[in-house]
């Protein structure tokens, strides 16, 4: 066990953990699992990464494995999304940018390109935003701020799922459950207003926060655990004091995003104070993320929202190839069993991880820490 | 021979057009040629273009194919460039910028990196750009705004020797030749103060009309005939007066760069007025482009510089596979003519054009309508 800051405080607040053994099937509590097959028709060929196209990260395989997972471990029933329509969405993002993320891949098409829609220039500095070009390769770029996020054929159709089972979890928990799992596939919280990018389209959790706003709550926290910064999450919210956004993440200095994400980004205007950026070094380890994770949940508290939203993802673990913190199986229900002492409605939205052998046990370990707590 | 406004007006102003017919060995006129072998070493594996990686369009070949036409027509002695250091380019160009094209090869190598180093994720809109990071990914992207534009083992040899070849370009036309040309390769255009693509590393154009300015000139025009928006020139010269901007090229709303080159950019601050872009459509043949030609001309006469800086792209040659004008290659030394007409010293720099089979013809042509006129 450990026996840091963080593990001391939950130790005062929590009841011990008591974590399901091998092969234990019944649930330590019924977490409804919001889920849907249609992710699978985004699978992209391939993503640019380090000067070469490579097989993309983000694969139809990481969901698959996560809700296989679930299901062995019996964390609880599976159901499917309700359709919500555009109008969530345009609560957050752009409708321009929604309309292009809906036709790209067609378009793409049309003009007769092979493989999968990824853009080649960008409109960084002086370079215009005010004019959105006409042409398909100026409007890619124009949209998006990276060249590992390709549009598929079935992009659309498993982002608007997505951000339906976003929604349908923030659903169940407006309605009175403690707890809901979205399995949101492709992840969010890269994707900002009018742009996206790090393999997100539509952002899952501003949209789901942004729904529990529109539902009437006053104040909804987001508290981000993926190992990159939510830049996009941050970036919707910047302004507002109505949403916190609280993130642990890889220092963005040597970390994806690298354009956001530092210390000093404290929130704008109205929104002053309410976002927290915790940037830690690669490397770190369970004794240091756990301090970070401790003082973004006394952030929350200390905000008093009705809901929380948590973009979870668990490239944090020691084995995920494309992150670099080192948190190990065991300590993933320490995390979800921390943020249920927060003592929240908490709607909890699949971001990244990418090591496909763990997610599902690492994903597995989280809620059943919420759970158990 | 073409019967428009153009032709009209120059047949007005210039003695008519003697070009040498085929076989011709005299020179017209003993035209300085700066050139040298060192454009070699800059020789990308590949580039990212519309969703996959392809053969490099900016090779070595173009420059080769140029030079060979160059000596085979007798346009003149080809000379050396000599080296001038640092100190111009600074003049023009971010120092950390510098800092970063010159080492960034040799980082990308020490991180174990296989081929040429490309970024991944660029600083758009409210990404950060006062916090330059620490990673190589991180400031491959700040640096640039394409992923079309490789840094290899040589690119920074090449870039620096094409630097010198502009300067030297401009130093003898201080010296009181009436044109030389210089064969810079890679090309200049697109990159800006602190930001390269488009092919483009250091800004030779700019380099080269700065440095006729810290030589004594009051006012420096620079003609930009490329295919393609000179971006980077007019971002560097965009807030001042003593430097004229003219540019004909594709409408950015349908051709790179996409996100600078609009018509209504006409400089800001006391560069109000000294900023003009003539877009056309894709599909212009040489009628409407000599009128263009004939417009940015008369600017040029009004502004009354001391010198011409010539930004010679030949992609509006109706050959080019990457470009939509349609001038063909009879029409190539009326340019050169009319250039030839402002009565400037001038200083001629190779920019695009990536029809390697008719490159050096279209470049010959130029210069050849340029002496005869």
């Amino acid at each position: 066990m450990p026996t840091d800051h963080f593990a001391d405080t939950v130790a005062a607040v929590v009841t011990p953990l008591r974590l399901p053994g091998p092969g234990h099937q019944d649930p330590v509590s019924a977490m409804k699992i919001i889920h849907s097959q249609t992710h699978e028709r985004h699978h992209a060929i391939a993503e640019f990464n380090r000067g070469a196209m490579v097989d993309a990260y983000e694969s139809p395989d990481r969901a698959q494995r996560v809700i296989q997972t679930l299901r062995e471990r019996n964390i609880g029933p599976v159901l499917p999304p309700q359709a919500f329509g555009d109008a969530p969405l345009l609560r957050v993002h752009d409708a321009g940018f929604v309309r292009f993320l809906r036709g790209a891949y067609a378009e793409w098409k049309e003009a007769g390109r092979p493989g999968d829609a990824l853009p080649m220039a960008w409109p960084i500095r002086d370079l215009r935003n005010d004019r959105i070009p006409d042409c398909l390769d100026g409007r890619l770029g124009h949209y998006s701020y990276d060249v590992s996020t390709a549009i598929t054929a079935g992009t659309w159709d498993a982002v608007s799922e997505g951000a339906d089972i976003a929604l349908t979890t923030a659903q169940e928990v407006l309605q009175g459950e403690r707890v809901a799992f979205g399995l949101c596939r492709p992840p969010g919280h890269h994707a900002a207003r009018d742009y996206y990018g790090g393999y997100c389209y539509l952002n899952n959790a501003a949209i789901a926060a942004q729904y529990l706003r529109d539902q009437g709550a006053e104040r909804v926290a987001i508290l981000d655990v993926d190992y990159h910064h939510g830049n996009g999450t941050q970036s919707i919210f910047y302004d507002r004091a109505d949403v916190l956004f609280a993130s642990i993440h890889g220092d963005p200095a040597t970390e994806y995003p690298y354009y956001l994400g530092y210390a000093d980004e404290r929130g704008r205007g109205e929104g002053e104070g309410y976002n927290l950026n915790l940037p830690l070094p690669a490397g770190t380890e369970w004794a240091q993320w756990s301090q970070a994770l401790e003082t973004a949940c006394e952030a929350v508290t200390a905000f008093a929202p009705q809901y929380c939203v948590v973009s979870l993802g668990v490239d944090t673990s020691e084995d995920d190839p494309i992150s670099r913190f080192r948190i190990k199986r065991e300590q993933f229900p320490l995390i979800g069993q921390r943020i249920a002492a927060l003592g929240l409605p908490t709607v909890i939205l699949m971001e990244g991880g990418y090591a496909t052998g763990g997610i599902g046990e690492n994903v597995a370990g989280v809620l059943e820490g919420f759970a158990s707590a």
